[in-house]
């Protein structure tokens, strides 16, 4: 099965686990109707499902059990989705429309959409925790998510981002790689801590993580600069004019394409030691780099 | 040395605790300067600190580790802090003040108090996830504070607090069940867990949590329909003003201090099997119920 075939695959698969979640929150009556209606419009308005697919990936690439991968990729998609709701907020990037359709705040209110955000953070916790999940991976993979949700990843990105009005090169690599790069290189090194693999193969997953979340940045940054509004289906050049420093902005369009190129390479180079079973992994970083939307 | 004394000696060590905690964040340089800052202010503002203390009564109750109990009364307290922060917003309940100090959105702005709640949850999970919690502990602390605090517990009753107008009874206790109690419920049954104590002297920690939150909500609620401000430190009549339902105004003031003392009973009888080395919980329980402040 190529790439595009895994990706849907894993996606339906996660889309599944989300539904089954949800079922489970409604299953006691105790959670109001209209915040499992908004819950449910910020996990279910369909996203490639990618960091699922880097979890699941790497747990198959280390021999560990899919079932559990299914329900740790879900957990990471709860902490993506929950950052994409609080993103979205009128006091922070105030952005009505994602994917489409009305942000959580727009749909229904500011409120239930923080509390929404608040709330998919803590089941990402109980699913990690619950089984299928092995009870020894539990706790590091409860403590992964933490560190690559928390102060020093994604939230402590996120306050760098909106602040990062004249940052360099360092600074934009650094906002970038805790606000995006760390949920993604967590999201590669989970599978590893599913499976229990060894250290060395945690070791060089995470690695792989972090390269391929910078080569998806480095895409999205140059998507922004030379895409057209028709193939990428949202406003482009919108980080310019916001004002927005970017990596592929600050080095220009040629040598971000270069360094992208580079990044491809050494994520390849990575996971040698795991030979050609690897390869949808690389493809994979490849179709991140090489997107036209 | 009696509750008060007990008391102290709990909130210092919790104190320091948290202090380490934010230490540590600051120590790698990632964390913003303003972030950190907003996170102190939210989190060294005083309080009582009541839930550490219940955590560290419990573990040593059942003969655990007080080291461990102290960093997971930490994360307990957390959380308690970042559900204070985002209480606060003006989305939810548009508080500027507490306990005497301008609150963290209006301290720093919204987009700060969101990331510093955000931040927090995720922080308590890195604490109860890493030494010196045992860590055969970590998933299953992890798993029953992400309950706690998310859409079956906190969350949930948050939700159902914005839109508690015309509640009856059963709807009030459900909604403070999970709004306040869940999180003081699961404080004294994690003390069991940290310990490893046996599955019956959980549930009895359990369900002795669960009555002193009761407790500790019924107090709360006479307080506002019978304290006086001078005595308080706060606005009284609150509730009834803002057409917020509660248990002792459904029941009236004399009917609830009946209930008031039951639930303090049972609270004491539960907690039989452990005699009287567990009469430090039950004054603590005597203390919630009677307290003027």
């Amino acid at each position: 099965m190529d790439f595009a075939a895994r990706l849907a695959e894993t996606a339906r698969l996660t889309d599944a686990a989300l539904a089954e979640a949800l079922a489970g929150l409604a299953a006691e009556g105790r959670v109001p109707a209209t915040l499992l209606a908004a819950t449910e419009h910020a996990l279910l308005g369909g996203g490639k499902r990618f960091r699922p697919f880097l979890v699941i990936e790497a747990t198959i690439l280390c021999d560990g059990p899919a079932d559990a991968a299914i329900a740790v990729g879900a957990a990471f998609e709860c902490v993506h989705a929950y950052s994409l709701v609080h993103d979205d907020l009128p006091a922070m990037d105030d952005d009505d429309m994602r994917r489409g359709r009305p942000t959580v705040h727009k749909a229904y209110d500011e409120a239930t959409a923080i509390l929404v955000g608040d709330g998919l953070q803590a089941l990402a916790f109980e699913i990690v925790t619950a089984p299928p999940v092995p009870i020894d991976a539990a706790g590091p993979l409860a403590r992964l998510l933490a560190a690559a949700a928390g102060f020093q990843g994604m939230v402590g990105g996120q306050h760098r981002d909106l602040n990062a009005a004249g940052l360099d090169a360092d600074g934009i690599r650094l906002m970038q790689g805790m606000k995006t790069g760390a949920l993604i290189r967590a999201a590669a090194e989970a599978g590893a801590i599913v499976a229990g693999a060894p250290e060395e193969a945690r070791r060089r997953l995470a690695e792989f993580g972090a390269l391929i979340g910078e080569a998806f940045q480095l895409a999205d940054d140059l998507l922004d600069i030379e895409g057209t509004a028709e193939e990428t289906g949202k406003r482009v050049n919108k980080d310019a004019e916001g004002g927005k420093a970017t990596l592929a902005a600050l080095l220009g369009p040629e040598a971000a394409r270069v360094r992208l190129g580079e990044t491809v390479a050494r994520a390849s180079e990575i996971l040698a030691p795991f030979g050609a079973r690897a390869d949808v992994l690389r493809e994979a970083c490849r179709f991140v780099a090489e997107r036209r939307s």
